[in-house]
Order: C-alpha cells, then structure tokens, then sequence
C-alpha cells in the first residue's frame, strides 16, 4: 500500500509519541506489557484517519497529533481487554498480553491505557476539550455496549442483519467516527463538515468492520498477523454467517432447519471453499465496496478526490486490504 | 455510626443517581450486572466525602453532587477489576460480579463504569471541568499504579514499611484525596482550601487502608461482607504481616531467617491470636489513629472540631469502625 508509505513520517511520530506517553516510573509489571504492546507497529488506521481529517477541513495535523494517539491509545485498551474475552492468543504477529503475562496484568494494563488515552485527549487546545472529551467518553461506552453484544451474540441464534449492524456500528465503527469527528473538530472544521467527517467514519467503519470478518474466513494468517478462523471458534455472528445461513436456510428448502449455523463446520479449508462457491465472499465484498462507496461520496463534499488526496487514497487502500 | 445515620438522605440521593446512571438501551448482559451491583448499599465513604468537604468550604453539597455519583462509579469499577484479581468471590455481602456472571463480564462491566464514571465528572459545571478531569483521571492512573504494585509486591519478598505506604497512597488514599480535593474545589474553595483538603483526604486514606488491612485478619465475616483471610491467601504485604515479619525476625535474633512471612500460618484464628499477643493489633491500631488524628488537625484549619461538624463526625466514626 503506497498510501502508507508515503504517510510513514505520521506513522514514525505517532509510535514515537505512544513511546512517549509511558512514564518511567509506572511500576515494571505494567511498563513492561505496554512497551511490548506498544512497540508493535500496528496499521495506526484510526489515528491517521484524525489527522487526515484535521487536514482535510483545512486545518493542521499538528492541532490534532495528541487526540490521535489518545484514540490510538483508547483503540488497543479495546484490543488487550477484547483479547482476553475472545481468547485470542496472537496479535499483530505476537502473543497477546494476557497470553505473556496473564489475565490479571491485561485486564490492569488496559485499565491503565484508557488513562493514558484520556491523558492525551486532556492534552488538546484547551477551547476544544469540553467539545472533544464527552465524545471521547461516549465512545467508550458505546464500545463496551457493542462488545457485550458481541458476546451476547455468540449465544444467541436469532441475530437479524439489523442486530449485527447494530452491533458493528457500536464496537467498531463508533471509533472511526469518532476519529474523523475529532480530527474535523481540531482542524477547526465548521459545524457541516465535522457531521460530514462523522458520517464518513461511521460508513468507513462499517465497511471496515464487514471485510475483517470475512478476512476471518479467508484471509492468511501470516499477512493478519493473528490466526484466522477465530470468529468460528466463538461463535461469532457476522454478515458471514448471517449469509450463510440464510443461503443455507434457502437451499434446504425447510424452514425448520433454519438457522444452520456456520460452525456445524469443523475444518476451516473446507468452510472457505463454501463461501466461495455459495458467492458468500462476493456478496460481502460487495456490501464492503457499498459502504465505502458511501463513504467516498461523503469525502467529496469536503476535497476533490484527486491522486494527491492522501484521505482518499487511505480509503482506496483499505477497500483492498488482504490484512 | 449515627453519623452514617443522619447522613442518610444523602446515601439515598446517591443511591437513586446512581441507579439512573445506568441507561435502560445498555445491553442486558452488562446492564444487569450492574444494576446488580449498584443496588447493594455500599458504605459510600467517598462520594460522602465530596459532599461534606464541599460544604466545609462554604459551598452547597448540589454543586459537587454529580462529582460525588462519578467517583462512587470510579471506586466501583475498581472493586469489580480488583476483586477479578484477588479471586475474591463476595463483597458488600453477595457474590462478586466474576463470581455470578464470569470474568468476561466483570471486566467489561468494569471498563463500562469507567465510562459511566467520566460521564458523571462531565456533567459538572462547566468552570470547573478543566480542573476536576485532569485530576480524575491522574487518580485512575494512580490508582492503577497502586494496583499493580500491590500484585507485584504479593511475589516479593523484600517489601518494606516505605514501598508499603507508597503502595497504598496510590491503590487507596489517591481516590480519598480525589474526593475531598474535588469537593473542596466544586463548593468553591480557596487554593489554600483545597490542598488542606487534599492532605486530609491522603491522610485518612492512608489510616482507613491500614484499618483494611488489619480488618481483613482480625475482622467478623458478617460485619464485613466479605471474607477474612483474603490477605493472607494471596501473600499480600500489608503493614500487618510487614510488622509481624520484623518482630519475629527480631525475636528469632538470626538475620538469615528475615524475613518470615505471615503466610507460614494455615490457620486464620492461630494467627489471629498471634497479632493479638505479639502487639501488631495494638501498634497497627496506633498507626491508624496517628493517621486520622493528622488528618482531623487539618480539619480543624477549615472548620471548628463541634459535634454538628458532620465531616469531623464521620472520620471519627471511620476511626472505630470494624467493617
């Protein structure tokens, strides 16, 4: 992806500055994990989206540096606590923190990092804290609501499409929402096109949201940098399985056996096959492709949507991302 | 505590703002743990605290009302995270959140009070946002800090009285200090006001973790709520066992056998006797009142010690209780 090497100074900053934001005198058995979690470079798409869209409003990255790693910051809280309840034991090519050092350190270091993420948000301009913190607070709640329902989920059969955008739009997409949201505030957006920037993360987010599942199924590991295949093992509901069992549902022709769920798969090559040759991945690819379609046009209100546009083309290159 | 009596309308006004904190769109799965939790009348020493030191200064208990429900959360949220960590399976009498619903819920249900909590500090006056949010969140670093380092001393031998009270001052007194500095500033206290409340509230903090610490051996179960002997089974250092480890180090006269730990002890009334007749009851009571007996000579710089001093009141009732 060019696009991320050509923003690769915002890149070098923002690790440099989530180095920076641990103090030396933390205690070590939380210092520790925060490095390590820290130093892995990560796709950073949430805090470039802030700083993107600072830009994009005519304002200067500068303004926005700190709010984007605050949310960088709020982003891997979700991450190391979600790790644990999705027993997830790789992240990023490495071990996950509850899997190095035990649940109690994750649950403690992320606690502490939704400190560290306020701490910089607390950094902004001073004329922009009471705009930015309570949203910066509603997305922590609204994300803690779309993780239970996640999990709610997971035990529930009767998930409609409507419930698990719901959902999506809770756990996932709310903090790409937030992140232009800011960005536009910072950039000292007008009123139209902070809601513009809003909207756009929200659809950004839920396109994002739909691809990851589905690089669940069929993406590489070694690319992902986790293992595939965990949805699966938790039950998870997604446009993946929602499809499937509809197509499922559909070709048996027998309402009773509605819903087959996807998990009655046991070997993972073979449920990939399946979602090929029942055009589940086509669908959702294209329900992906809708979404930032969306999302672009929204981007257009607010700047030309030319090669030199590094906002568009961030979105060019997530609509094709294998990872 | 007649004191705790008197104060009743407030108890319940905090009671009742704390169960309308809670949103009836939260999903099931962490809306009904929490109601769980926060409908078990807790002793509400902090947010009682904010209250009284708001109107030490000359202000109205309304205008740090808010605050106080913010911090209460705060504390919650700990205790929820904290009681995952310690394995401890009841508290305020019932079973724990982790107990009941699993650790995947109690920490998202932590991670949600957290939230809930900020959107409580929020809501304050506007004047006075910028002051009291930086100050909140540098108590849930602190107090994270302090966590972390009361697990990690649990593995280590050579703890001592120092890195005990540094320990504490983070993990207990910050969130005391918080309380009273925070109500100080929200009844409109002068800057000298409310660091003399600030100090206060470290100090009582202090005294009120060390009376913890010796509840926990020598404490009734039933007045409690929660077990005895939790300390022990997790080789906690507290001032109790550094105490006992000095003086049967000194008793033994052989330095290679220092430090013996506490932990040698299998029964809880064995060891019970033991503090009694070697003194460590005596002098850990001591210490306490040194403590609370700082923090009132600090009171007495901002109110006169009477009997209608409802503040002076409640630290003297905090001095003798026994759960």
């Amino acid at each position: 992806m060019t696009i991320f090497k050509k923003l690769e100074p915002f890149l070098d900053q923002i690790q440099q500055e989530l180095q920076h934001s641990i103090k030396p005198d933390y205690p070590q058995s939380i210092k520790d994990p925060i490095v390590y979690f820290l130093e892995t470079p990560g796709k950073k798409i949430r805090p470039l989206l802030t700083l993107l869209c600072a830009e994009a409003v005519g304002g200067k990255t500068s303004d926005a540096f700190s709010a984007a790693v605050g949310i960088e910051l709020f982003h891997d809280f979700t991450l190391i606590h979600d790790d644990i309840m999705d027993r997830d034991d790789m992240r990023r090519g490495r071990f996950t923190v509850h899997k190095k050092w035990g649940e109690d350190s994750a649950i403690l270091v992320g606690d502490m990092m939704i400190g560290m993420a306020f701490e910089k948000m607390l950094a902004c301009e001073a004329q922009y804290i009471q705009s930015v913190l309570p949203l910066f607070n509603e997305a922590l709640i609204k994300v803690c609501e779309g993780q239970a329902l996640d999990k709610e989920f997971e035990i529930r059969e009767n998930v409609s499409l409507d419930d698990y955008l719901d959902m999506i739009s809770k756990k996932t997409a709310w903090l790409f929402k937030l992140s232009c949201e800011i960005g536009a505030i910072l950039g000292g957006g007008s009123a139209e096109e902070v809601e513009t920037m809003r909207q756009f993360g929200n659809l950004l987010g839920i396109g994002f949201q739909i691809q990851d599942d589905l690089l669940d199924y069929i993406g590489e590991e070694k690319t992902l940098g986790k293992k595939v295949g965990s949805d699966l093992k938790m039950h998870k509901k997604t446009y993946v399985t929602l499809l499937y069992s509809q197509k499922v549902g559909q070709q048996s022709d027998n309402a009773n056996n509605f819903p087959f769920t996807i998990s009655q798969f046991s070997s993972l090559p073979d449920l990939k096959t399946a979602l090929f040759d029942l055009g589940i991945v086509d669908e959702t690819r294209k329900l992906v492709d809708d979404y930032i379609r969306g999302a672009i046009r929204l981007l257009e209100r607010i700047q030309p949507l030319t090669e030199s546009n590094d906002l568009y083309q961030m979105v060019l290159a997530l609509q094709e991302r294998d990872y």
